[in-house]
């Protein structure tokens, strides 16, 4: 492993710089498709797709093809050596040994690419790791508001439909945000968007939600409350806002998901009854200008009958995939000089080497893979205490925290925690716990319990 | 899509003229394999595989690459994005979108390649739809006896074994006949050339099937009733032929089929007697000359004794398959002019908007396909009314017609439905399915009706 | 076929001589692994895996793509034309007809190489035949061994773990005795090296084993019985071994082995009590020097802190098996002069014609491949004689031997059957099948019952 290898485990891998230089790398790809396969000679990307995903898989198979590099493909990992217990540690240690320049991954356990980073002798793209990150879907998103709009800064952006359990639609809520796009959710009753997102939006992109006024979306909006979010402050907003909220007037994108069935566990939404794009949602004024996107496959969520509008880009959407695949790689490959800085390096995860592990989420990669993986994580707030999981990113729960050095523990309100290094914090779900790796209570004038910010 | 954009969804997209000059590059092909490869450098051939068929694909693959193309592949295409609800013509879209510049289409409903066709931005080339079609096939098999024998027009070829099912074998005898070769056929007893088989022969061909006196074929043919099957009338024959029928003297080429038992729904067919090419069926005279051809694979119908016998060419068969998909890569992706004319442009199908799906055929895509297929039919005669569905060919089985514009429907025999549009035309399967439409019978003294060609 | 085509199907395919210069082949190609696409333009390598082995065919295919060939892949075989019952000798005709210009075949059945290696057109690599043999690994193997110490003759290598089941470490363990080295066996309680293989390993490289003093070895081999095998003679060791056996003080190799659970057919071993290489048992002086080895995958038996232990060579092992396979493919695809003689051709396997198939072992191609195999064997000895199975080269075990031109049986011991020809040989497993095919016994004085060589 050398200092400069990179890899795309998150959008947040790449800078704003980063992603606008391959925007215009895509633009020269996407001119001329076959005119670059000097680029990569000689080079092989291996595709590991721990579970199907065929056009994703396609898309960076035919990216590097045209790139002139060479791939190697396993499409049904878990059919193979997986079987015979072999850990994803392991699995990219051989396959980025000699085998190939880099590997693009497909897992489904949440945080699988950044624990597969954290091992690969060559670059990992992460195609998709469960319901976390799928970047490259992400950029690709961007890519198309590029191509169509000229820009995305102030741009106004529908998110319709699932907004509870879409990836594809909460990666793209946050890189509207960071691009200083403005976005309309109207969603599916029942699946508006998780106030883990929204308080995401708000605590890194200053983005704070403001009712909206969505009539003239027509029938679109007919059943949402709709959220209008905007990094502008609301107090800029006051003159274009009323007792009804922000009042949708012109959209320039509309992306469409399709409901997320596999997630909802049940029949929680029959699928006679989602929104329903038709030609008749089209004709409204606010749409006129606006191109309607959708990340593909979809079911009944788009009425065929608008594929012919000039509007509808969500075939040309998944067609850029592939010159914006192609600058990734040509970037990851040490191929392609974007001439701008990458972003400061992502903090480190702390390992967490004592107790349980304190992700909460199963379908975490901490969790399902069970050899070669220390838990971790990243400090989100010192007072109270809050912490994420280096690998899903999801927030950990505890009720307290332990220092490993003077073995006592506190609620995470406590003031003391402040002073506590990193590497030695401990996460308990409860007093038990703690008491059972042989940790005291602090002192009630040191923990903070008398200041009632922990449980009695 | 381009106006010259074309697919091989059915042999007959190409003239006479054209496959005569594909067998000419072909040959060009197989003479120095390796020696191509800078015809289609930075190309891309996609595989979209919706059942398995490893010979078919690892040969269009073999191809693609020795053209200096590249291939990306779903070989499992049922277990991935369709499990997610895709419809064909939006994969097609996809995957012909940026992916690749070329589809090869395997799928298990009748008329998919056709459908595939009509979406794709790239050629689509059938690599078998079901029961339907599957032209490269046919065009291999023309191709080796056009190699084994220097022509084809004349000859004089044995069809052999399972004649009731083998999609192979009926698609093999069209070609022949429109290539002015004679046929023979034995039949394993009971499965017999259909009914509807000989009837395109003789309609589109001019094809009379004749009694023949098979005794010189010897065990082969002991248990056959063979027919005759030539483009030349009958009174040119009667000089040759007697009471017993045509007699078999001489044979160019004996096409043996495997039982297809996946297809009989049913131990109709013991595999133990079954047909079997022997040594000694190999040793009659009028054998002496023929070469031995089989689709492949095979399983007991040819023994393996024979394998080493010069007159064998089932292996050299299947690897001329590769020089001829070479052949048909080159042309749909514009890298061959072949100097002929194109056949006449394909009747286009006629949607029937109104009335139900009139398709009889279950595994027809327009009945297994639930999205973005309209249902259409192509006109086969006019009084009677006949008609055949645009995607799978099966012709439509109805006892009604109506006209959408009068509103009135009439027995298929009726002059009058020859005035109707083409467009206008909805079929029925009874007069409760039309009065439902709100379609009334038309005038007794109009329709026919009185006339006896319709029923009571 | 021609008379210089070349296979791979046995590690024995290979001279010493032409192992030393692949060896320097592959080292030429680690060197500069982007360096070599000029050696294989244009030609194709055919995946045919009935089983699936991601981390093999992978390999392979990376090699092949760094030798500027192209791969065409069936990773899923089992699913595909065999389903239709196609035999493997027709498989590999067609694939090595014109779609590939090598195969490299995986196949669960015993032996399946060496057939598909009888009818293919062009050369087949053995990627692993079941429990047999699988080349490349133990070519890697002894790379590596080469790579890291420059040489391999009189090396001391420790063999680790499941002996009994382990293919690899039985195949590495010939390689080893063919090239001069010594091996010490630890194996795993109750999964000590099997007599056959001891057997081989004097009969062929006449390697003794001695008993061993594995007490430097530390807690590795606590709980085993050491075995020394050495090619050097016993009488030249008596001076450095006494009471307690051959003392093991230095390890140039230690090779660790998973239990081949999958084939243990129960819960034979629990893996907790499997043994387990950690960081103390690396702190012994004897395994100062040792490299760690292991085929991969692994699941417990390495400890992964041990995994940054610069004498951990296992994932290096792996990577280096692609230049190795990069060597095997340049010089069967003849596009290497390795400069050397290759071995004198391998005895070909006599026909059995006569009686029912010899070979007892249920896994071997022999019996699991209906169609297209003869079955065959090799002589091992005559007086008593001893044979084995040509495919999968298990030993056959009979009781009496007929000999087809005198239609006499006899007991394997008997002096007569010197005097057979060996294609008039046949093999019984009691009396009453020789009767069943109408054999008689030979008279008492000729055929050594009376000298007591045979069963009663």
């Amino acid at each position: 492993m050398t200092q400069t290898l990179r890899h795309l485990v998150s959008i947040d891998d790449l800078s704003v710089e980063e992603i606008r230089a391959l925007f215009a790398a895509a633009d020269r790809f996407a001119a001329d498709p076959r005119g670059h396969a000097d680029l990569c000679p000689g080079m092989i990307s291996a595709s590991l797709f721990y579970e199907p995903s065929t056009r994703t898989r396609l898309s960076f198979e035919s990216a590097m093809l045209r790139l002139g590099g060479g791939v190697i493909t396993a499409a049904e990992m878990k059919q193979s050596s997986a079987s015979k217990g072999e850990s994803l540690a392991d699995t990219v240690r051989v396959v980025g040994g000699a085998y190939s320049d880099v590997i693009v991954l497909r897992h489904p356990s949440e945080g699988a690419a950044r624990l597969a980073a954290q091992y690969s002798p060559v670059p990992v793209i992460n195609a998709g790791d469960g319901a976390h990150e799928h970047p490259t879907q992400t950029l690709c998103d961007l890519y198309n508001l590029h191509v169509e709009r000229g820009r995305i800064e102030g741009l106004d952006v529908v998110l319709a439909g699932d907004l509870k359990y879409s990836r594809t639609v909460h990666s793209f809520a946050y890189a509207l945000a960071r691009f200083g796009a403005n976005i309309v959710c109207v969603p599916q009753a029942g699946f508006e968007m998780p106030e883990y997102v929204l308080c995401r939006l708000r605590e890194e992109f200053g983005v704070e939600p403001i009712r909206a006024d969505a009539r003239r979306l027509g029938n679109l909006a007919s059943d949402s409350d709709a959220v209008y979010l905007t990094p502008q402050k609301p107090h800029q907003l006051s003159l274009f806002t009323d007792a009804r909220g922000w009042e949708v007037e012109h959209v320039d994108a509309l992306y469409m998901t399709r409901p997320q069935t596999e997630r909802h566990g049940g029949a929680e939404l029959s699928e006679a009854s989602y929104l329903r794009l038709e030609k008749r949602s089209m004709a409204v004024e606010s749409l006129r200008d606006a191109v309607v996107m959708h990340p593909l496959p979809r079911r009944d969520e788009i009425d065929s009958e608008i594929d012919s509008d000039p509007r509808s880009i969500y075939f040309k959407q998944a067609a850029r995939g592939v010159p914006i695949r192609m600058a990734i790689l040509g970037l990851l490959l040490g191929r392609s000089d974007l001439g701008v800085e990458p972003p400061a390096p992502r903090p480190e995860g702390v390992a967490v080497r004592v107790g349980d592990n304190p992700c909460p989420n199963p379908a975490c990669i901490s969790r399902t893979e069970t050899r070669h993986v220390t838990p971790a994580f990243t400090l989100a707030g010192r007072v109270p205490l809050r912490a994420h999981c280096a690998y899903c990113s999801r927030e950990l729960t505890f009720e307290w925290v332990g220092c490993s050095s003077t073995g006592h523990y506190h609620a995470p309100g406590a003031g003391d925690l402040r002073r506590v290094r990193p590497d030695h914090l401990v996460f308990f779900t409860d007093r038990g716990a703690a008491e059972a790796c042989g940790f005291k209570p602090a002192a009630r004038s040191r923990d903070g319990i008398s200041a009632g910010s922990g449980p009695a």
